[in-house]
């Protein structure tokens, strides 16, 4: 009889093979290419999943990939990993420590696993179904928050909302006891080491939210899109994430009134 | 003979002694403290001035300080301190790494010496006048930037400005290649190393910009107010800083428009 196959090792085999290819790049001048949605993407970026999807045509060769470099493969597949060697290449390419890689694993509809790796930080984030979630080993969780006039809420930039979810977003946000901008995948980071307890977004793909929906769900914490239902590859972009499932429940009605 | 005092060796004993108490309470629970203008100031950030009081009272007695903290001593002296322990608080108390302290050394009205230390990254940046910057002991320099719109441009949030200078900004950034919020002093260090462009802010305090004015001259950067006064205790807490003059004129023109 064979092991289960070990997801958590080959997750970190990945974040490592990752790291690799895009700290070698970071700080470097990059030949930045536009793509259509005009975000800029690098070099590092591709390099980094190619290097990721030869360590799972490895370890895991049967599993599907949905990457955003290099397109999807085997989606009919039981699991399929789910990757983003770069998110926030904006940061990337300005030198700001604030971009990490992100890798998200679905079994059928459910995330089982979710990591946020942050190179420059050295910081490991990891969450699994049933395990817990960890920063480089040592268990982390949501903050108990409860209510939206305490919460510190965080999102990356008012430039991911249109100008309909901007106007829900804004006055969600001013009930907070504090908003952040910047941060990209880091929000989602503190918001499972319960600094921070919300994270709004929109404009996001699947690569974008799996990874970070896996560790947050371990950490305790709760994440969908705006109407409430469970994040997976066709959703549309629109996420909340709370530390509570109370506060979760208000920052829905808030962001739908 | 006596030899000048090592302006360069006290900074960074004082940046050394503001990390050793703020990194002890980084990542830690903190008893939060609202201030009249509700910007949140913690334990941390008055220990660390403390700290760095005390550097100063042993290596430059006769010193003036500015700090953000403890109030003001000797601003007659012919050399003044301006001091800021932890820049960043929201980024602090959040348990994010872009926080930093802030040095800035007057000699009358001009800024010799800027340093902006990054204790969670492990990045000191410096600059001198006549003497250039560095990043951890190797040379930067500000980018060549000389177009708006092939710059890049960060700020802190867009909840930093007043409905007026919003729209200015608002109507500059979108000229640029690339906008970005967050990252609080860390902005003013990208400028230094060339990978940010220009950096437009209000509502700055003395002890908020002048360690950065320091550390972006040296870079070869140009910084000063929105009407292109050179920056002092005395400004009005809205800065413009550029990689090049030329950008730097342009930038002005845009926000006066």
């Amino acid at each position: 009889m064979s092991l289960p196959p070990d997801l958590l090792r080959t997750a970190h085999a990945l974040a490592d093979a990752a790291a690799a290819q895009s700290m070698a790049y970071f700080r470097t001048p990059l030949d930045i290419i536009t793509k259509a949605d005009e975000s800029p993407v690098t070099l590092a970026d591709r390099a980094a999943e190619t290097a990721m999807r030869a360590v799972l045509a490895d370890a895991m060769p049967g599993d599907g990939i949905y990457g955003e470099e290099h397109g999807s493969e085997r989606l009919e597949a039981g699991r399929v990993w789910v990757l983003d060697p770069i998110d926030g290449t904006r940061s990337f390419i300005t030198a700001s420590p604030l971009w990490g890689t992100l890798i998200g694993v679905l079994e059928g509809a459910r995330v089982v696993l979710g990591m946020i790796d942050m190179p420059v930080l050295g910081e490991r984030w990891v969450g699994q179904t049933g395990l817990g979630a960890h920063r480089n080993g040592v268990a982390v969780r949501a903050s108990g928050c409860m209510e939206i006039a305490q919460a510190r809420i965080v999102t990356t930039s008012p430039d991911i909302f249109n100008a309909a979810d901007w106007q829900a977003f804004d006055a969600l946000s001013r009930r907070c006891a504090m908003r952040r901008f910047g941060g990209d995948c880091y929000g989602y980071a503190q918001l499972a080491g319960g600094t921070v307890d919300l994270v709004v977004e929109t404009g996001l793909q699947p690569y974008d939210y799996l990874g970070p929906a896996g560790l947050i769900e371990a950490a305790g914490g709760v994440i969908t899109d705006w109407e409430g239902r469970a994040l997976g590859l066709k959703s549309d972009g629109r996420v909340v994430a709370a530390a509570t499932p109370e506060l979760h429940r208000q920052a829905l009605a808030a962001l739908a009134a």
